[in-house]
């Protein structure tokens, strides 16, 4: 593992690694804030915050702001990169499949299979790289935006016990009834629909053995609110599983970071109260 | 003056327009962030932002997180593009010269002199338009990083009056006495050095009329700091004329944006408090 930046930020570092994934068979990198309270000794909890479509590591310590955050509660943030990376990795030359749009699961289909493993690789390699690396007190949180938001859920509601709390922005909700959904886990997993349940958060809270409360914030003037993310199809399954929701509409909000960086500091304090 | 984009931040809007400046002879976009007071018909201060090399009016609102602290105090954010642009406007295909690198100076030289008059757009023609249509109650203050800190700096002392308060990032604080202000210098103002001095904060200050404070941000780690911005400079410039600085160094922080958002808070208070 390689350290390939280093700023100070808030009191604290923000920093990005790379290492080699064994999980996904590829160099990836990575980004760490290690807040303020790093430095004293004490081990830290930990946010896991997923990136969407065409995004890397980068977007999230840039332009959310979150750093600020963390530093005022403490939490060391990691966000990885939203797939496997490098010239032996399959692509598909557009921004929904492919290189930058992972979607956080575990690839059936070829040429896919061999590299796109990204749901093994954020629920378990990376969070035992950082735990082993960094001082983590081991109490995660798991959040995301957009595809990542997908992700969040969806990897909170199928590794119950691992996260003390899960976020979302404009989560895409039900990636098996949305065109960016159908096509990547067509793809990805193949054409049998049975396969893609356990990828759709909707189709996770029926079973769902832990009653892990969502938070999903929402803009309304999101330009693919209805289009991809339908975030009452999550509220109906939540209704009728009797699963604890809370979805935030915020009206005039788009999809951008401007959205993230003004809610992002309560979804902070929410992971705090959970995780300390 | 046409609005190219329109997002909700913060409970306020973050904007870009395009219009025809007439100043420097082509079209300009500009970003203007509206804190939620703006729609209490309530007039409100402006603090005028001027980025650095290579950037256009885009980096300060994506990765500075300011819009937070100007709703908290209701002040309007306006960030210009860094030059003028177009396919008839001069080049020289570097980073630090010509589009993206205007200097904040009115060139005399060609091939520069047609456009390059980014003092006059910044001093002039942006406030009266910016007063114009938006609901600005005339008192201005202005910062910026590196470029853009000798530009907030000239500006603020070419101009007495002008703006309540002046703050700046890492700023080139004596373009010519380092290389990036003398290349500048001699391609838009000719190699006569004596016509430099207008445009330097610190041969400025010796003659400052009006005692405006300086408030100046440094990173202890910037990897500027000894060739190109030399905060010493401009501190020996102030000793000597008696001139009013607050230089802040922070140890460990860089050239980049993560040093400016863990600031701009500060920053933003400081000019509240000047103009309201």
């Amino acid at each position: 593992m390689q350290r390939i930046e280093h700023r100070a930020c808030f009191g604290g570092w923000q920093d990005v690694y790379r290492h080699r994934s064994e999980v996904l068979g590829c160099e990836m990198d990575f980004a760490v804030y290690l807040p303020p309270q790093a430095e004293t000794g004490a081990r830290l909890p930990v946010l896991y915050w997923l990136s969407g479509l065409t995004c890397s590591e980068q977007n999230f310590i840039t332009k959310a702001g979150a750093q600020r955050h963390a530093a005022e509660h403490g939490i060391i943030l990691v966000a990885p990169d939203t797939s496997p990376r490098g010239d032996d990795v399959a692509d598909a030359g557009g921004y929904d499949l492919g290189k930058g749009a992972g979607f956080y699961v575990n690839a059936t289909q070829q040429p896919w299979a061999r590299h796109y493993r990204m749901h093994d690789y954020v629920a378990a390699e990376l969070p035992a790289l950082v735990e082993a690396n960094f001082p983590a007190s081991g109490a995660r949180a798991i959040s995301g935006h957009s595809m990542g938001g997908h992700g969040a859920l969806t990897i909170a509601l199928r590794n119950p016990g691992r996260y003390r709390s899960v976020s979302a922005f404009s989560p895409i909700v039900a990636p098996s009834q949305v065109p960016w959904g159908e096509k990547a886990f067509a793809a990805y997993l193949g054409e049998d629909r049975e396969a893609w349940k356990q990828y759709d958060a909707c189709a996770l809270i029926a079973g769902a053995s832990e009653r892990l409360p969502l938070l999903v914030e929402q803009g309304g003037a999101d330009e693919f609110l209805d289009t991809q993310l339908r975030p009452q199809l999550l509220q109906a399954a939540c209704e009728a599983a009797g699963h604890p929701l809370q979805l935030r509409l915020r009206p005039g909000y788009d999809h951008s970071y401007y959205f993230i960086a003004s809610f992002i500091g309560e979804h902070l304090a929410h992971h705090a109260r959970a995780m300390t």
